[in-house]
């Protein structure tokens, strides 16, 4: 199944994380089988389109007799799954920043924040959870070829100066906590965390189901 | 357009954070009118879905000419928005969840941390910018009537029985940073951010992107 990567489509590739997500949660609730029609009405995603998904990564399951959760959750974990070491740069050394040097994803180990900048003269210099922080300014003399992904933590009003020396330095990879959307190049991928966005998404959700509650 | 709310489905309250992070990145891109089916290939939702969205929410645009993208960001904005004051506990006062307390949502000042928990007896007792640190297991001591939002930020292992302590307190919003999907009542509302999996989400697209570009 990995091998069959190269052939799949990007608008394919997109909704892998939320298959992924969306299987994961039936298996929890004790899901063993799934239907295309059921699974289309969790996600919002046309159940023709996720029969021609499902068919692109090979034999996971027979029309009308339901895809196994299980073989599901074990396919997309596997795919999206990160088995190569990945080095990766953290740029600002706030709060936010320095729990994510001291968790470090340790849930993937091959995935590793070694190297961390900022603007801030104290804190160049210093190290957290053992990652040298490095002053921004500095960026190409310590960036090593093998990174090309970096994680952000800083202020809105910096990011887009921030990608854009990210870019120029031959970071294409950016996960970042900024909900301001950035221009960027079309080799760079970026991915937004927004915690605002979410916690404000996630009240919508509970105040409507209050709301149904209180109608029905 | 915010009075017609209780008419909107359920489904469609589901997307409209999609829809408003897709506009948003519309906007800044310089786009002012985007068609129905130009949308549905960025999102990948049907565009017949996204028409009968949009108009539930009233005039947003006309069929055939294509939606203000100016129009829905504040549209969108606004119905997300929210504008009630929220009392919220945190759980958790570790790295993550003292960068959040510290942070406290400050892009949005009605969303406030009020009160965190805690079971290290060295963490209980403490304030974290200004807010107090009690112990979990005083948790119904603490909670006051205004509180039904919880921001969950402890390890994996500990989420089960910190959920079922919030739902038995009356607690039915909870936004957790641990993946491991929990089952919950029907009254309560859990948001999922999987920091590892959207790090990992990210360098499967970017990697499937560089694989895009050696091929053509």
């Amino acid at each position: 199944m990995l091998n069959t990567k190269a052939q799949v489509s990007k608008a394919t590739v997109r909704r892998i994380p939320l298959y992924y997500r969306a299987v994961q949660q039936l298996q929890q609730q004790g899901v063993s089988r799934i239907r295309s029609d059921r699974l289309s009405e969790l996600i919002h995603i046309p159940s023709a389109t996720i029969r021609r998904d499902f068919s692109s990564f090979g034999e996971l399951g027979k029309s009308g007799y339901g895809y196994s959760v299980g073989t599901l959750v074990d396919e997309f974990g596997k795919l999206l799954d990160v088995h190569t070491k990945e080095e990766m740069l953290l740029v600002g050394v706030g709060g936010l920043g320095a729990a994510l040097m001291e968790n470090n994803f340790r849930r993937n180990p091959d995935l590793n924040i070694t190297m961390a900048f900022d603007a801030d003269p104290a804190k160049v210099g210093t190290t957290v959870a053992g990652i040298p922080v490095y002053d921004f300014k500095t960026l190409r003399q310590h960036l090593t070829p093998a990174i090309h992904t970096a994680i952000l933590a800083v202020p809105s009003t910096s990011q887009t100066a921030v990608v854009t020396a990210l870019e120029a330095a031959g970071v294409n990879a950016i996960l970042t906590f900024a909900p301001q959307p950035v221009v960027c190049g079309p080799d760079t991928t970026i991915r937004y965390i927004d915690l605002t966005s979410e916690l404000q998404s996630l009240l919508f959700v509970a105040h409507q189901k209050g709301a149904h509650d209180r109608v029905h």
